[in-house]
């Protein structure tokens, strides 16, 4: 297919034409549809009913050491719960924090316990006249508003398909004590897709930051959300590396069951190392009598152990991942060589990620929305909202049934293209024409 | 009967030596009795195992406005739900945010939010040189422990049976701008089983503190939890009294369904003005997409509305009153008359408080500790744990069964009557006998 800034500017005007009256019959549809979040779909949801029922009313509701999860106790989590969430995170029971219902919730609560008390002694960061935490870039937009409402400054770090740029993370943290974070999504990340190196990953567990208090943000939040059966992602695992190169407090780590149970209605935990976990227990004494211990046993009592939760999702990959390949199938067809796109081919996540032509995301976004599509907004995969090349996308295809995705994905390539020809025919008229002599 | 002080020195070490070996025969019984803390017992908790038939894999999800409770999203929780904690609180439902399972984690969180935040605009708390909190003594450990953690200055303000001392709270909320709340359980306090009077209520509602951003923290813990279907106190509701008396923004009001359903796997949740609700939701849409909805829908489907809830807590009277008598009939048969502690008869809540003679406190929670029996520690019902007077001890007669209270009560009662009678023993032998020329 020819590429938009070598067609003749003839040749681009027909297509701006034959463009607009496709949009328009899009516009005609009264779409209503919505590729903004990463919301699992009703036939995913379904695949869990069956936890409803493994806690009834004739239940056994004691857990394995005899306790009653119905009554009070029992804060950090029942132990079944932490090994069955330990397999799944690949850390050991004993090196978990079972918590409630939200990881981005587990996450607020250890910036918010830093700022007032500071990390296994140091300065309450409120006392600090700046704190900073690294971004990678495009990155998860909540993870970004959390440090956002703190008043934390955010910093942008390139993400590549092997991670954030290491170079400069680590020449940042080592030379400057007031950062304080880094957030990563370290496999299927959000919103591309991609999982990091096993040398990221090294890298990472062999950080010098300056800041002693420095800690990395480890949202493994799509550990076992594969796409494929054997065609998976392998992420080393970050506490275990972290113990091997001596730096064995520089993680905290996050997980849940938002997006292999019920969104909102899971378990979340967290793992660290055992100086992590005694500093963040003295908080959570205050802050809890202690977590949902009855859905914890429900959980455990559905699953039984890791290999349910896998076969579990294994259907959970056989709803979405018909999704992920029609939205590339026609993100291929209808941009494939036109030069005004690239996006990404994730194993596993709940995202695409898209780059337009610069300055064109924003354009985009609104004309889809325009015609009934509903997009994450532009510039919400940078921190503040700012993406400076105005070209990043994020494209959730799980939430829409497969016909509807198919209908938006199109949708979408016609925004694109439209956009994307109106601004290179815009740019050639707005630059002086070369006259040959 | 005698009290112990008008003994003579004779009758005392009769009464002493008796005392022993009763404690002995305790002591060699091998018991194993917990009275410390307000833990519902099992067969309380039996009363909600039909709420888990509620939903099950046949069940209908969604809520009344067609929202999927199994999926991300509704920040404050589903209609239905405020619409029965509202009536449960006496509140607005579009003034209450639902929150997880534990109403101490909402204080946690509230405080926490004003360290770092401020309270509607103020400078963040942890900015300030001091800030301070008042503190009904006897109180709620847990309370307590949450402004402590914070480093926050906790000042002891004395209870009566009315409410707080109001003359003393007015006076110093009036004075001191660093004083930026006031712990309370307004009704069926903890431990004492107080109920604010009218008067009281009023009183705080027309509260002029010096601080803009001073805050009452209501924690209304045992709002229906009454122990008579017609003997009940009834407290005026403080949002609408504060609002009558034009301090809208004036009070945060806690409630908890833990000891309604199940302790640790209910619903919380906070009601407040308008303009503090704006002030909550900005953390809130930072902290978490959302709370456990299916929960919330479990609830309302299985208590329908507030009658249904009533009728519930009759069904938990009907289980723990007959444990309140029983303790008061001990305490009256082996303690009344003596002079030697005093105790509350409440007609709600989860708590008996027992004021022994001054100095006694702690020796007679060791002596039933030693003979099996564990008490809340002595002095835990004030800031810092350290009761001035060491008398006030809280009594928690749900958890053990009928005829285990009544061991641990009657025992109780003799480790009473030893660590008083030796004392006084004690304080005659340690004072010049004023010998009659």
């Amino acid at each position: 297919m020819a590429k938009y800034t070598e067609m003749s500017d003839e040749e681009l005007a027909l297509e701006i034409r034959d463009l607009r009256a496709e949009y328009r019959k899009y516009q005609g549809m009264n779409l209503n549809l919505n590729m903004s979040r990463g919301k699992p779909c009703k036939e995913q949801l379904d695949l869990s009913m069956g936890m409803m029922d493994t806690l009834n009313s004739e239940a056994d509701m004691t857990c394995e050491d005899g306790t009653d999860c119905r009554n009070y106790g029992v804060l950090d989590g029942i132990h079944e719960a932490k090994v069955l969430i330990g397999d799944m995170m690949e850390n050991n029971p004993d090196d978990i924090i079972i918590y409630g219902n939200s990881s981005l919730n587990v996450m607020y609560d250890t910036v918010s316990r830093a700022m007032t008390h500071g990390v296994m002694g140091s300065t309450p960061w409120c006392r600090l006249d700046k704190v900073k935490f690294l971004c990678p870039v495009p990155g998860y937009d909540r993870h970004f508003g959390i440090t956002e409402y703190f008043g934390i400054e955010n910093i942008p770090v390139p993400m590549s398909p092997t991670g954030p740029d290491m170079d400069m993370v680590e020449k940042m943290v080592a030379e400057d004590d007031a950062i304080k974070g880094i957030w990563c999504v370290p496999k299927y990340s959000n919103p591309q897709g991609y999982s990091y190196s096993d040398e990221t990953v090294r890298r990472f567990a062999r950080l010098k930051p300056a800041a002693k208090d420095f800690r990395i943000f480890w949202d493994n939040a799509y550990g076992i959300h594969h796409l494929y059966d054997m065609d998976q992602d392998y992420l080393i695992e970050i506490l275990a590396e972290c113990k091997r190169a001596g730096n064995p407090d520089l993680v905290y780590k996050f997980a849940s069951t938002s997006k292999i149970t019920f969104p909102g209605s899971g378990i979340a935990a967290l793992a660290s190392s055992p100086n992590n976990l005694v500093d963040i227990r003295n908080q959570l004494k205050h802050q809890t009598i202690g977590h949902d211990k009855v859905n914890q046993l429900r959980h455990v009592r559905f699953f039984g152990d890791i290999h349910g939760m896998v076969e579990h999702m294994k259907k959970h990959a056989a709803i979405i991942r018909p999704k992920f390949e029609a939205v590339e199938q026609i993100f291929e067809e209808n941009l494939g060589g036109r030069g005004i796109g690239e996006w990404t081919k994730p194993k596993g996540g709940y995202f695409i990620s898209f780059d337009s032509m610069d300055g064109c995301a924003k354009k985009i976004v609104a004309a889809a929305k325009k015609a009934g599509v509903t997009l994450t907004p532009a510039g919400a995969t940078w921190p503040y909202g700012k993406d400076p090349h105005d070209s990043n996308i994020r494209i959730a295809p799980t939430y829409p049934t497969l016909e509807e995705l198919k209908t938006a994905a199109t949708l979408f390539t016609v925004c694109v293209r439209l956009v994307s020809a109106e601004k290179i025919a815009a740019d050639r008229a707005s630059t002086p024409v070369q006259v040959q002599q």
